[in-house]
């Protein structure tokens, strides 16, 4: 067991020694919002991605995936728009993947290969790749070891507030800097959200190991959240670890760099949840007692999603009944006579036993913003998980009912 | 193949010969409306039953189905109560389930193992048993051969109609009647809806042929449908065949009996939908040119239960972006080059091509109130299916968040 310690820090992507970014606007969003960001490695990073599991994948991430298979997992830079998600845009989306590719390669002084591309917005809509290219000249010209947080904000469609986070960690080589940046669930029309995530970090990392740490740490971060149980054909996380601290990692410092990554991670995850459209409440669930940890993460995912659940916290009520049938729904494994359900620190179930009294000091309790459930699904077993999610509201109704036109 | 034809006809429960229905209101419901139902067999019935695959079950559903098998499939009473579901309610509540049996078997005169028992309402509340009993014997002076129409409504929550339907159906042996109540997902108050289905006929069908055929219609009607994805501790449908007809069904006339179970059971299953909480629109999902019909099944079902596809449907947003990304997260098996996308007759995405043009007339179509949306996979293979759902509206939202006390 190697010793280390990590600690968040202020900013982004730029936050690590090495890299600069921008975030400009080029008119494909009709409001003039920044919708162009470059993300640019002084020198080529070893990179690592996860990518949606939705089969109908975006052209950016085809062209995306092929660059890092052709490139054994290096990258020099990264491009992204939004206003527009170029999905389901056929020949003429993917070539417009590639030439955004090519149009930074040829600004930033790379090989096309080394660029990644990410888009997000309405789907089955053609870039305009005039405006597009012109960005990109714009984009490139601005790049800037300070330019971490335009590029959050050119990221970003309808969401609330922009994303960003960054942390230290010390290991024996030396110290290391992460940074990150992501956009979440809200868009500049109601259309598919998309889940954006960008990590960057000065330690040097072979592509296996980052692409490996990088897994580990989505799972249990952008992989633990739901704001409404959709799944873009966009999302992706992007790594790159470009070697500018002179901190070398090897699979020694797996725990170290999972650990590093997580706390970048996972506080852009849950900001992305509590940036949900239409949320105002963050709701962390956690599920102990399962068989397995799957089992536990089954469970929580089916209450992240349960329509019933996010009403019932968006109203203060607290409506047990409900995780007991979600949770009935969702596991084969749950066992009533030993389950235990608590809201916040009150518990409202426990060994077959409603305390019904217990009701109003919980309704108390989700009148805050931030509502921790805890469902124990009673098999004595060692599985647990944790999910984010946020309430469902009628305003998430609203944003997404609108007519797009 | 023997020939048949079935009809709709008039009526419930207590359209076909033999059945007495009735239903009173005895205080469950705070409200003072009807909240106990009884439903009787002239003569012991054939009885199968279709449960939730909810792992938290209420105790009447245990009850019913310890019940059904001590009398080998066979019941001659079934008494119900909405305003509580008698759901974790512990070892008290299995006994009050219990005791609604022997109360109503000895009302109407039978066997406590004749009586199947169902409740829907609030989870984790107790029956008021001295009410429930005075209810019983209320209801059971009351049974008629008119009541069904009195048990449909007693059953309902916050259903905003009550939903029955009957048919008539002709076979070699002679003509034979279908009839059906059903109550879907509204409650007294916003807690767990229950779906509750109950099917008579006079035709004399054998308890193992009944169960089959049961659970063949359930499958396609009452399974096909989806107000909000959750599934109830309580749900459940029970068929009674009396034989009051004279007409006796043998294996033969499976394909009868299936298809004149269908026509009373496709009708209440699509009121449920209707009814469904704060819903406006009916939602009828095809999905075709799936590898096989449970591929089908499945990208169905995530449609219907899409809150970006339901907004969308309230909003009148043709936005079939939506519909091709859940499909794309539902089955590893879409092929988007050669699938294809209509909502009503306009269609609006096909090999690979959006007709964004047509966006205005889907637009028009969606004005209506029965919307049909339709998914071909792309796959050419024979799989196909169909699903019910309803829009998602703020008054669901309003419904489910509005705190219990």
């Amino acid at each position: 067991m190697i010793a280390f310690e990590t600690q968040t820090i202020a900013g982004g992507v730029t936050a690590p020694a090495g890299f600069r970014a921008s975030g400009v606007a080029c008119g494909i969003k009709a409001n003039g919002k920044p919708d162009l960001s470059i993300l640019v490695s002084e020198t080529p990073a070893s990179a690592a991605a996860v990518f949606t599991t939705n089969v109908a994948q975006a052209a950016p991430i085809l062209v995306s995936r092929e660059h890092l298979q052709r490139s054994g997992g290096t990258a020099a830079a990264v491009v992204v728009n939004s206003g527009c998600a170029n999905a389901c845009t056929g020949a003429d989306g993917l070539s417009h993947a590639r030439e955004m590719t090519r149009l930074t390669a040829a600004a930033v002084g790379c090989k096309d290969e080394a660029v990644l591309v990410a888009s997000t917005g309405v789907i089955g809509v053609k870039l305009p790749m005039e405006k597009v290219s012109a960005g990109i000249r714009l984009a490139a010209g601005a790049l800037s070891p300070d330019g971490g947080a335009a590029a959050a904000r050119a990221i970003m469609t309808t969401d609330p507030f922009s994303k960003e986070a960054a942390a230290e960690a010390s290991t024996r080589g030396g110290t290391f800097r992460i940074g990150g940046m992501a956009k979440g669930s809200g868009m500049i029309e109601p259309m598919m959200a998309t889940m954006l995530g960008f990590v960057t970090t000065d330690a040097m990392v072979a592509p296996a190991l980052l692409q490996r740490a990088l897994a580990a740490a989505t799972d249990d971060t952008f992989n633990a959240i739901s704001v409404d149980g959709e799944c873009s054909t966009n999302d992706c996380v992007f790594a790159l670890a470009n070697g500018a601290s002179g901190v070398a990692l090897t699979d020694d410092d797996y725990p170290t760099l999972v650990a590093a990554l997580r706390q970048v991670c996972e506080p852009l995850a849950i900001d992305i949840v509590r940036g949900g459209e239409g949320a105002t409440k963050l709701i962390t669930i956690r599920v102990t007692g399962a068989k397995t940890n799957a089992d536990a993460k089954t469970t929580a995912r089916a209450i992240a999603n349960s329509p019933l659940v996010k009403t019932a916290v968006h109203g203060g009520d607290p409506n047990w009944g409900r995780l007991v049938a979600v949770a009935g729904r969702a596991t084969r494994t749950l066992v009533l006579e030993r389950a235990r359900i608590e809201v916040g620190p009150v518990e409202l179930f426990s060994n077959g036993t409603p305390f019904d009294e217990r009701a109003a000091e919980a309704a108390d309790y989700l009148r805050g913003k931030d509502i921790e459930l805890h469902v124990d699904l009673g098999t004595g077993g060692p599985g647990e998980a944790r999910m984010w999610s946020c309430d469902l509201t009628a305003e998430y109704v609203r944003i997404n009912a609108d007519y797009r036109t």
